[in-house]
C-alpha cells in the first residue's frame, strides 16, 4: 500500500493543515526514510506516499523514469487532491509531477530541488549540489537550467559515483565516506562552495554529520526538510498557486 | 488503431530508412492531417502513430497532458523502438518523450518545437512563433528557455487564440483569416519578425498561404516538415543520440 | 526609542527563537504598521527595530539613502547582534545591510525583496513587482539583477506612482484605488503576470484586497509576511550563514 | 580556376537543384578534398568554389583573413550568384562571407559552424569542439557567442595544437594520433562532451575513425557533411533568407 | 584622395602621438564633417582618411558593404600601420575592420560602437542607441550582442527612419526634427533612457543641441568623440592590444 | 587631515578641471601612494581625499567596511561635491559611494573597477583580475555581475594571497614575487588571459613590472590610471551623470 498516513496525527488539532510528500518511485524504504527524517511542523500533518511496483520504477534515472512515475502518481492522486492543503514532490529532479500537480489542484507544490537552493541563495554565494551517479550532472544541469536556477547553483553539480540505490544497499560507514570525501574535495576544494544542497532524498539525514567534517562555516542543506518548510510556509501565508499562466488548470 | 503504416511504402528499395512520426496526442485526424501533408524524403518510408484514448488525451494542453500521452506512448512504443532508424515527436512543445525516446534507443529523436527553430536560425535574425490559444504562450516560452533556445526565437510567442481543437473544427477561411491576422499584426507588424514558425502541428500545410499575405521577404516555416527533414539529415549522415551524458541509457 | 520589543512575548516558552525585524528608515509609523500586519510564528518572537533621525533618512529612495541609514542601524545593532537568531531587512531593496549583516553573524538574515521572489518562482511562471515611485524601477531592476534574480521576475517591475510616503499619508482609498488600477492594468493586463509581490514595505496589509479584485486565480505576495516566514525556515532548521564565501568574517 | 564543377552531374534530372560549396581559402587541395568526402545529396548537383592566390590567404586564421577571403569570393561570385540554389560557406568560423551572401541573395546560405551545432542538440547534451591551432580557442569562443550558440556548445572548444596546414602536410597517422588524443583526453575525458564537432573543414573525412576510439556512445560530426545536409534541407522545404531583418537586400 | 592630413598638426610638439580616424565609407564629405566636428586632445594629432570609390560603398548598410569596405581601407593602409599611435574606426558597427586591424598592430583600435556605450555605463543605467534607417535595428542588435555590450544598452536600438545619406543631403532642420522627435518620444518617452548614444558617423556635432530638448538631466554622447577619447586615452596610458588570444599576430 | 589638495596645481590656468580621487579607507599612506604615481592629465588638478580613522577601516573587505567607509566620505564630502568637476572612487570594488555620488552631484564618478574593464574590453579578449586575498574572489564575481561586467570579465578573478595590507608592509621583492607567480601560472598560464587588470589601489604603479616578466603581448592595466583616464574624458567632452534613471537626485 502506496501511502503511509498520518504523521504527526497525535498533533492534530483544529485547522491543521495536511501535506503530502510524494516520493515518485516505488521504493517504499525510501519513503519510510523521508518519513522518520521529518520533523513535522507543529501546525501541519504530513502524510507520504510512494507509486507501488510495477507501475513506477524502484528509483528515477533519467527522463523515461520520470515519465512513467508521473503517470503512476497522477493516476493514484488525481481524484483525490483536495484531501490536502499542499505537495511535496520528493525526487531531487525537475520531476514533471510538479507542473503537473500545480496544474490540477491550487494549493501548493514545491520541489525538493528547486527549495533548498532558493533557501540556500539567503546563506552563501557558492552553492554546489552533491549528487548520486555521474548520470545525474548532466541531467540536473539541465534541470537547474530549466528552472532559471543556474545563477543559484554557481558551484555546480558533482557526483558522488554512490547509485541512488548504494544509498539504501550499502554499508553506512562506506556510504558516509564516500560523501564526506567528495564534498570537502570536490565542493569545498576545487568549487569554493560555500553552501551544499545534498542532491537526492535518499541522502535524508546525513546533513549535519557531511557539515561537521567541512570546515567551519559550511552549510549543508537536507533538500526534503527545505521541501516541506517551503511548502508549510506558503500554505500557512494562505497562498495558491497562479492559475493565470503557466498552470492554469487544464 | 493507432498507427498508419508506410506512405511511402510503394517508393521502397533497398536500403531504405524507416522513420516514425509520433503525433502523441489522441486525435487521429490530427495523424491523418499530418501524413497527407507530408511528402516522404525519397529515401525515408514515413510511418505514423497516435496513441489511443482514453490512454491519451485529445490534444495536448500543458505538463499533465504531456506526462499522460507520453506514458502512453512509452508503453505501446517500447517494445519495438528497433523497427525505426529515426523519430519524430509531433507536438509543438518541449514533449517529455522526446527525451525518453533518446534514452531508450540510440536512433535520432527530433522535436517539431526544436527542428523550425534550428533551421529558422540560418535564415533570418528574428524568429516568432504563432502558436494556438494563450496558454501556451508561457508554456512555450518555458520549453524555449529549456531547450536553449530563447535566442533562437527573439521576437517570442504569440497566440492566435484558436485552440488547437479550433484548427481542426472551425471553418476553414475562419481559422486561415484568423491565423493571417495575427502573423500580419503582431510578429511582422510589432515583433519585427523575419521568420516565422507555425506553433501547432495541427497547423500543418498553411505556411506557403501565410508566407503569401505577409510582406514580401517574409519566411513562414512548417515545424513538422522541419523536425522530419532534420531526422531524415541525422539518420543519412549515419548519426546516433550521444550516450555518454544526458541520454544514457537507463 | 527605535526598538519595539516582543511581540509574541506572552506565548514565550522555552527554547523560543527571537527574530530581528529592521526597518531600516526612521519611520516609527512604518514599523508599527509592520508589527501590526505580522502574525508571529508560534514558535518564534518578533522584535522590532528602526533607526532614528536624523541619523537615517525617512524613506529609502536611492543608494544614499541606504548606506546612511544601513550605517545608522549597523551602529546601534552592532554591538548586541547575538540577542537573535535571525534578521529580517525590511526594505524593499538590496539594502546593504543584508550583506552586512551576513559578515557580522552566522544567524541567518533575510530580505524582502529576494524572500518573496524566492516563493512567488514556486507559484507562477509571470511574476511582477508593484512598486512605489518611478525612481524605483531602475533601482529595483538593477537590485533584482544584482541578485541573481531577474528570471524570477520576468514581469518586471511597474510604479504605482506613490511614494513610499504617500502610502502613509494619503487617503487609504485613493491608495488602494491606485494600487488596484496599476496592479490589474499594468502587471495582470500588459505583462501577463501570474504573481503579484507588493514592492514595498509600506504595503503591507493590502495583498488580500489587490488579490481579490484582481482576476481569480492571481496571487498577491506580502513581501514582509515572505520575509519573515523564509527568516524563520532557516532559523528552524539550524542554518546559518556561511562563512566560506562572500560573507565570510570581516 | 577557382570553380570545380559538376559533382553528381551524371545524376542530373529535371529540377536538380546546385548548390554551391564555398572554400573560402586559396587552398584548392582543401576543395578538392571535400568534394572527395562529401556524397552529394540525390537530388542535387554540388559544385566546389575556392579563391584563387594572391587574392584570398591559403588558410584562415582570423579577421583579416576572413575579410580579404570573404572580399575575393564577393567578387568572383556576385554577379552569378542566381546559378545556385544554396550556399555552405565550409570555414568552420562565423565567416563574414555567410552574412554577405544572406544580404545578397535569397537562397539560403549555411554556415559550416552553426550547421554542425544545431544538428548536435538533437542528439547530446554536452557538445564540444575539436579544432586547429591554440589561435582558433578565443576566435571559436567569440564566433559561437556572435551566433547564440554559446549554450549549444557547452563543452567549449579545445585546440589540437594542429595548424590548418598541418591536417594536410603532416603525415596521416601523426594528424590522426593528434586528433584522437584530443578528443578522448579533452572532451570525453575532462570536458564530459557526448558530442564532439570537428572544428575545421581539413578535418573532412575523420569523423567515423575518431568515433571508433572514444568511447561506445560517443557521437562524431563531421562540419562540411552537416552543413551541406542542413542546406540541402532548406533548399527541399523551399525556405529562402528573410528579407524583413538583418539580412534584407543592401 | 583619401587622407586628410594633420588637424592639430600646428600643434605638434615633442612627443605629439598621432592617431589615425578612419571613416570606411567612400564619402569624403562625411569624413570631412567628422574632422570639423573634433577638437582634437591637447597632445594628439589626427588624421583622416577615407577609402575612395569604387573600392568602398559610399555608406555601410551591413555585412556585404562591410566586408568590401574593410578590404579596401586595409589594402591602402597594411603597410603603413606604424605611422598612428591609435586608430578609431569611425562606423557605429563592430565594423570588421576593428578587429582586423587589432591583429596587424599592437597600437591600440577603438570602435565607435562600443566606446560610447562604454563610457555611458558611467553614466546611467538605461542607455538607448539612435539609429538611421530600421535595417541597423537588427544589425545593430546583433553586433552589440557580438561586443557583450547588449547589458550596456538595455533601452535597445530605435530607428530615425532617414537614411545615412540623408543626414548629409537633407535640410538640417528635417533632420534635426526627425532625431529630436524620435530621442524624446522613443527613447527618452517609451523605453525611459537615461543616457542616448548617437547611432551614426554621420550625427557628428549634434548631441548638444538634441539633449537641449530633452528633459533636464538626459546625457546624449557623441559616439566619434568617445572613440578618439578613449582611444588617446588608452596611448596615453601606454597600453597596447593583447597578443595572447583573439588579436593574436596573424 | 584627510585631504590632500593640490597634485598639478602649480599647471594651474584658466578653465582646469579639478576632480577628486578618494581613497574610501583610512590608510592615508595609500592615498599617497596612488597620489605619487598618477600623472596628472594636463588639463586636470587632481585632488586626493580619504576619511580619517575611526570613522572609517583602514581596509575594505566587504560588505560592512563599504557601508561605514562610504558613510565617512559622505559626512565628509557632500556638502562641497561642488568643489570638483568630477570623482574617482579608488577602491576596487563596486564601492557603494559610487552610486551615492551619482545621486548627489551630476558631475561624472567613476569607479576603479568598471573603468578598467572597460578599456580592457577595447584590447583582448580575455580578461582577468589579479586581486588581494581569497575573500576578494567571491566578492568581485558579485560585484562584477551587478556592474553587468561578467562578459568583460571571462578569464575571471584570481587570489594572490596578500591583504590590502601586505602590499603596503611586506617587503616589495616578496609582493612583487607573489604577484608575478600567480599573474603568469594562474592568469596568462591556466586561464588563457590576454589582458590583466590589477585587482587593487594598492597595486598602483606595479603594472609595468608584472607586464615586463609575463609573454610578450599581455597587457596590464593600474586600475586607478585607468579610472582616472576614464574621467578626465569625461569631463572633458562636457559629460554629466543622467538624472532620469537610477542616478536621479534624492
Amino acid at each position: 500500500m502506496p501511502f503511509l498516513f498520518g504523521s504527526n496525527e497525535q498533533l492534530t488539532g483544529v485547522n491543521k493543515s495536511r501535506l503530502l510528500i510524494i516520493n515518485p518511485n516505488a521504493t517504499q524504504a525510501f519513503t519510510q526514510s523521508i518519513q522518520r527524517a521529518l520533523v513535522p511542523p507543529h501546525d501541519m500533518i504530513l502524510d507520504f506516499y510512494n507509486p507501488s511496483h510495477p507501475h513506477a520504477p524502484y528509483s528515477i534515472e533519467g527522463s523515461y523514469d520520470s515519465v512513467i512515475s508521473a503517470a503512476a502518481c497522477l493516476k493514484d492522486l488525481r481524484s483525490q487532491l483536495d484531501k490536502w492543503s499542499g505537495f511535496v514532490v520528493a525526487c531531487f529532479s525537475n520531476h514533471p509531477l510538479t507542473a503537473s500537480l500545480r496544474e490540477l489542484t491550487s494549493s501548493p507544490v514545491t520541489s525538493i530541488l528547486a527549495a533548498p537552493l532558493l533557501l540556500a541563495s539567503n546563506l552563501g554565494s557558492r552553492v554546489g549540489i552533491l549528487t548520486t551517479s555521474p548520470r545525474w550532472v548532466p541531467l540536473l544541469t539541465h534541470d537547474i537550467h530549466s528552472l532559471h536556477l543556474s545563477q543559484q547553483c554557481s558551484a555546480g553539480v558533482v557526483s558522488s559515483g554512490l547509485s541512488v540505490l548504494d544509498l539504501e544497499n550499502l554499508p553506512r560507514e562506506e556510504v558516509m565516506g564516500t560523501l564526506v570525501r567528495i564534498a570537502k574535495e570536490e565542493l569545498e576544494g576545487k568549487r569554493d562552495a560555500d553552501v551544499i544542497v545534498l542532491g537526492c532524498a535518499g541522502m535524508v539525514g546525513v546533513d549535519k554529520e557531511i557539515q561537521a567534517v567541512c570546515r567551519s562555516g559550511m552549510v549543508v542543506i537536507d533538500p526534503v526538510i527545505a521541501g516541506v518548510e517551503v511548502c508549510a510556509s506558503i500554505v500557512r501565508m494562505g497562498l495558491s498557486t497562479g492559475k493565470l499562466g503557466m498552470y492554469a488548470a487544464v
